[in-house]
């Protein structure tokens, strides 16, 4: 069903055929086809949909289309639907909302999962407690592989995964895990302490939802238990949720690395004044910071005016210092991101730019002197001044874009936005110093 | 256990030891321990593993420790790594070994595996066929559910993964899927048909691999079924393997949007001249082409001459140039890779960066209209030229970072490559352009 053939229908008051299409589809493609509605119609479709379809869709919808839902059903639905949505999609619901919606939502929670709400709203945003969820399956160490099924027959319909189940003390301490895969290829008398897992990857509720995502990445698992300081299990992540993250991560790092405040928003839902203002601010700083290399052009105004076609190397000589530091500085951001390199890499790093950049600084500058002398017929002193620039600018910049990551993940800074931007900025200062260095010396000037 | 322990226990030939403490670790674990160790060690402990273990360790092996495992292991052993590794595995070693240890591998297998390898391998690089893998459960349509689990708890072991089994007719006609938990959480005695969703999600043999990555996010399915021309099921993509994916192409992008040719391994393992030869060709490019902004320079050198101060400027106009443009180039290249943003939308994003780019351009103007005026006394003739061409080319920058991603794309070529990179050098250009066209008029050159 598509979005005219449901507005036909809809006029056409086949209602029944309406809810019986939506039914048969995926949760996600009856939100995204519901969303664009106005608020009255979405309402009521989203009444005719069967129930726990409904409690999905929900959790999928925009926040306009939640909230106007929330402010339209009678508290009895919104009971419902808090009732029925997972843990961790309404920890989300309610970390986005206005706090008046929050209010009415508390409401609709029952006491105990409202102390529950409080100490998972206190997580830091981003760490693995503020992403996890509670509806997991734990199984008691000595009970046997037919109580686990029975178990899981009995509250599996309402866990977030049911495929990976955790094994915990009276205390909730994690001792192990056992796959459902491993529960039914078992035979039912086995005890579970004897076919679970006893080393469990676990992640602490503080530790940050990009390492969280690596680790899943790593050893490719479904899930990932979640534990307190005392090595309680305190909830359950899993990898629908952690794609989310690994895109929302890579794309929060582009938009770092190309200057702008990163934002989780869609591009095409974004309005253009909150476009300009994610975007105006470093643009204003690197604009500023790029006067200063204006003023160093201005320092060498004499040499600048006796021989003008100096300038003319200026863009060339700034673009491949910018797009070497840019090369470098990304390979290292990346990999700081995906976990492949650490800081403790800093030397092994900087060995390798020094010994790259040499070789393609060399390459670049004996390339451009054929152009220069062979093609341009330029005279041979400033030929050799823009080719040792060139060499140098190389080596200078991939240095300093390999390094300054680096040195910003150990300041514990964001290696994107602290590198990425400020790359160009420090490497065109770097590369008119050189050249006009090199030139006054040079031609004597 | 950790490498030195590792060491420790094998020089003391404490072999019992290290196979319990190995036999408890994860995997990939296990295969990051042995990986850095010379092949004869790896070769000794490798054998002590148990034999399922052993196998799911060489799959996570580096190139180089597989291919020395291959050329030491007996053909006995050999036959039965191949006989138990999961087919996509199998594939992804053939596609990487050299011819003669192919040769030895296809040796180990059986005739009809080999046709079916012939097959795989003929799939495009990077397309669902390529990363699918063979072993999945399918259910024949009319069994019941204690059927089917019986069947799983038969078959269940050798499966990529059990939690979501295909239902099809005789012809392998894709007809619909079950997933285990709702086999294990409905009554056994009803049928299959009755159970299964009839709506399947698929993907074509031909997909490209982040079109199916991006079906994977948008559902948070753990396995997707892949078809071929004819609807008949012929794999099953994991979402393991879709993480890896998902971080293996947002890494390409990268690259690709700095300037380098993609490469898939890791930067520490990769050697310093491979590392040279990804970034020269484009710093390359992009040198000689950055040499036409020069000569566009060079055709105002009089101007340039009489005004000295105007080169200043030049590193400053550039650079926001170049900033402005790769804020926008990024977003749609990242919105164009998570399939947000399609070339339908081209008048969108058009309609959408020109508001964006006259606010950002008229607000970075004004402030610099104000420095140079109350700040620097800059004659008001030369802030005028400037301010105007900071507004002309914030905009121009804007505009061409949005809609080139969006051209290069309709042109099937990749948004990355071609728009990442080439848009400083255009926008440089432009920006040359404005500021002497604006120059010659005002300044009266």
């Amino acid at each position: 069903m598509d979005e005219r053939r449901l507005l036909e229908l809809f006029e056409q008051k086949k209602y029944i055929e309406i809810k019986r299409e939506l039914s048969e589809m995926n949760e996600v493609d009856v939100a995204e086809l519901l969303d664009p509605l106005d608020a009255h119609m979405t309402l009521l479709i989203f009444r005719m949909l069967p129930k726990d379809l409904a409690v999905e869709v929900f959790a999928h919808f925009s926040m306009e289309q939640q909230l106007g839902i929330i402010n339209s059903v009678t508290d009895k639905e919104l009971e419902y639907i808090m009732d029925e949505l997972f843990f961790d999609d309404m920890i989300d619901l309610i970390e986005e909302m206005p706090a008046n919606i929050v209010k009415k939502v508390l409401k609709s929670t029952k006491e105990d999962e409202r102390k529950l709400i409080n100490q998972f709203l206190r997580y830091p945003a981003d760490s693995a407690g503020s992403i996890m969820t509670i509806e997991y399956v734990d199984l008691r160490k000595g009970i046997t592989v037919k109580e686990a099924l029975t178990h899981i027959k009995e509250t599996g319909l309402n866990k977030e995964t049911v495929y990976t189940c955790y094994v915990t003390d009276r205390k909730r301490t994690l001792e192990g895990f056992v796959s459902l895969r491993t529960l039914v290829t078992s035979d039912e008398n086995l005890l579970i302490d004897d076919i679970m897992e006893n080393e469990v990857i676990r992640v602490n509720t503080h530790d940050d939802q990009e390492s969280v995502a690596n680790v899943f990445r790593k050893y490719g698992f479904l899930a990932l238990p979640v534990v307190d300081n005392e090595n309680r299990l305190t909830g359950i992540i899993t990898v629908d949720d952690i794609m989310d993250i690994m895109e929302q991560e890579a794309t929060e790092d582009f938009q770092r690395m190309a200057a702008m405040a990163p934002s989780e928003e869609a591009y095409l839902d974004t309005g253009v004044f909150t476009l300009a203002k994610h975007r105006l601010p470093w643009l204003l700083i690197l604009m500023v910071s790029a006067t200063f290399t204006g003023r160093i052009m201005g320092k060498f105004e004499n040499v600048l005016a006796s021989v003008v076609v100096l300038s003319t190397f200026i863009p060339m000589l700034m673009d491949t210092g910018g797009n070497s530091g840019s090369q470098s500085s990304t390979l290292i951001i990346r990999g700081l991101a995906t976990g492949e390199i650490t800081t403790h890499d800093w030397w092994k790093v900087l060995w390798k730019e020094l010994r790259i950049s040499f070789i393609v600084g060399v390459a670049l500058a004996a390339i451009n002197w054929v152009r220069l002398i062979l093609l341009e017929k330029t005279d041979i002193l400033i030929a050799v001044t823009v080719s040792i620039t060139i060499v140098v600018t190389v080596m200078a910049s991939k240095i300093v874009g390999g390094v300054l990551p680096l040195v910003a993940k150990k300041l514990k800074m964001d290696p994107a936005i602290m590198a990425g931007p400020l790359i160009t900025t420090i490497v065109d200062a770097l590369a008119l110093m050189v050249y006009f260095g090199i030139a006054t010396v040079l031609l004597g000037l």
